[in-house]
């Protein structure tokens, strides 16, 4: 079965049981999430969260860029959030590559890339500097907060970083 | 509760239950979901999907903006992922405000802004835009494929656009 076809009918058993409740678009915990794209990242189940609670903004390796800064400062300036959780993880894909790699890997099939990708090498630290850029966006100011935390794939368990 | 205690706490919970199982980094699917950050989606039960399924890849208004492209490369030329798709959804907040009407919201707390907000009218417009500049993309070249869908905020349904 295709993608296409499988999201078709897996959403087809998701709407006939759905109930929107009270749903509403400001978030009810008045946070966002940012995370990565990784898939074994369910970060709504993985955080105790409901629908309806939180904005979820993902990518790859939650590198807060200036994507993640216009999502963030329309959440809380549309929305009501006051709080950004950026949650990386271990084992991210971000650290098994350089630019230069993938840079090479995209030439080898003819294709020319000077983009930078963002690649990191240590998880705590590009959270801890995602932390900061949102600390330092002067268009979400104090009281804004934002925390970073770490997930570990492998036991399923999060830690806070201090 | 805090949000950071809040989750914390939801995390205990699903850690204490969490069985990795055959969880591995690149997506059994081999696709890539690009979709909203509205907190009143939850991507991988509305299209019925599984950990380790899909990457998610998520910010205000599922524009596909340069970080979209850029983790959507990342994902397929290391991940091995072939194929996304965009989900839009009803009733998006991005379809509530213009530049215009958030600068000025800015400006009136002393914040000068000249950030494009990358706001829409048209749900399906801006997914149909988005599967376009997708398969424009000079480093996702065929066969990678690209497919559009709204999801309907009210119903829990999701139409594929043609």
């Amino acid at each position: 079965m295709s993608s296409v076809d499988r999201v078709i009918r897996g959403n087809e058993a998701w709407s006939r049981s759905f109930d929107r409740g009270d749903l509403r678009a400001p978030p009810r915990l008045r946070a966002a999430v940012v995370t990565c794209m990784d898939c074994r990242l369910d970060p709504l189940r993985a955080l105790g969260l409901d629908l309806g609670d939180a904005h979820v903004i993902r990518n790859a390796g939650a590198v807060v860029t200036d994507d993640v800064l216009r999502s963030l400062v329309i959440s809380h300036w549309e929305l009501g959030t006051v709080e950004a959780l950026v949650v990386g993880h271990t084992a991210c894909g971000m650290t098994a590559f350089t630019n230069e790699t993938l840079r090479r890997k995209l030439g080898s099939s003819g294709l020319d890339a000077t983009l930078d990708f963002l690649p990191f090498r240590d998880v705590e630290e590009n959270v801890r500097a995602g932390v900061g850029r949102i600390l330092a966006s002067p268009l979400l100011p104090a009281p804004y907060a934002a925390h970073g935390f770490v997930y570990d794939v492998a036991t399923g368990g999060l830690t806070p970083l201090a």
